[in-house]
């Protein structure tokens, strides 16, 4: 068993703790909690610890905190040259102390507080400061995920930057929707079924080729209608520059 | 059996034809297409006509066709006082020429050709002129969708242009998702498990709690990385559009 100490109980921290629970290649060795009270429902007691004093020795240690403070949580561990790696999409794997040994560990997903996921199905992206250490991150990864891939930096800063535009934004573009809704008496539920195929659809066609609609048909009797019809300056704004670069990626085919 | 005959043989004609050849409660009496062969495979050769005047009598005629093709071709029908709906999402019922009872069958989803759809899943937003006309309306709705909806022209525009929101522009922010993955070398299928769930998470929260990210959580470090980090003006554009109208949003609650 490969022995692993997580740093960290918020969402993410919790939702790694499930998933390696459920692994027969890992063994969760210990979790760092300043508060420990809120791990204490997943994890005996004795295993949970508030003093960076107390961390026992492990294979590796997943610090699962929020970006500003993963400096400072790795540079107060008190061992040497042991594997630490971070959970974080947008922070660099240089953020981590020089002590240790580092490398990166980001499970690609958004997490709900509560809410179960299937975590064989989400993308962990894995990177390390050493090549000794990518199989121990490998074999980790590959214990809770069937899609592990090796991702260094740059490619994990381009990911993310995309992962605001295809979850932050998109969830936000579910909120007007339901704003607009809600502005003319009409259940937002009528649209779950359409937003639940337009996320299908890109399984088997390219977002390119699942592109409909009238900026895409250039219908411009419909794009004023809409934006006649749109009472909220913000919202005509975003119709707009959307509609816009939906025409413009036309031309540029 | 309530008699059904389609106008029109394009994406939305031919998915209803499948589900209405399921239902028990609706026959299909014929198919008008200007191209025959374009549904010969789907209902036998001698239920087709591409001749107005060929038309038989039937309950009620469900013109799918594009938008801007509704007028004329309800003007062409040569029968009067029956009802005759068309599917669109944004022409108004006034649409349909005055000799025929109006009413309008939308079915809120997006086609792809060849990608059988669950009908029983798909809201359709009924509304017709004449009440007596209501009811075999929702005979017909009924018979294939668990979710029908009475909607009137004024909702019904707010569902289209909510719609254009949820599906278009989602689309196109997969679009530029997918842009920033293919400029950086990453598998834009390591995006995919997230925008499932994305759009999976909004059946047990409404958008706002939602919610997360940079925008949200004012992570001006991150907005500031990530600004610097696209290089097409575009992207920056609508990155700095839709993260003003997060904060903004946040401001107001």
């Amino acid at each position: 068993m490969i022995k692993v100490t997580l740093i960290g109980s918020g969402n993410v921290a919790q939702h790694l703790f499930s998933a390696f629970n459920k692994s027969t290649a890992v063994e969760i060795v210990q979790v760092f909690s300043r508060r420990k009270e809120t791990v204490s429902n997943l994890i005996p007691f004795d295993k949970i610890t508030d003093s960076f004093e107390d961390l026992a020795e492990a294979d590796a240690y997943i610090i699962a905190v929020s970006d500003d403070a993963i400096a400072e949580v790795s540079a107060q561990l008190s061992f040497k040259n042991r594997l630490v790696v971070h959970t974080s999409g947008s922070a660099s794997m240089e953020n981590l102390n020089d002590d240790n040994r580092k490398g990166v560990f980001y499970p690609l997903q958004t997490f709900t507080k509560g809410k179960e996921v299937d975590f064989k199905s989400i993308p962990i992206c894995i990177e390390s400061q050493f090549s000794e250490d990518y199989n121990v991150l490998k074999r980790i990864a590959d214990s809770i995920s069937d899609k592990v891939f090796t991702i260094n930096s740059g490619q994990r800063r381009a990911l993310h930057v995309a992962a605001v535009f295809v979850n932050n934004f998109t969830n936000h573009l579910y909120k007007i929707g339901s704003d607009i809704c809600q502005e003319h008496q009409v259940p937002f539920e009528i649209l779950q079924p359409l937003i639940r195929e337009t996320a299908a659809k890109i399984l088997s066609l390219s977002p390119n080729e699942a592109q409909t609609g009238p900026a895409k048909r250039n219908d411009q009797t419909t794009i004023e209608a809409h934006l006649d019809f749109l009472s909220d300056e913000n919202h005509k704004n975003i119709y707009k520059l959307l509609t816009q670069s939906i025409q413009d990626n036309g031309t540029k085919l």
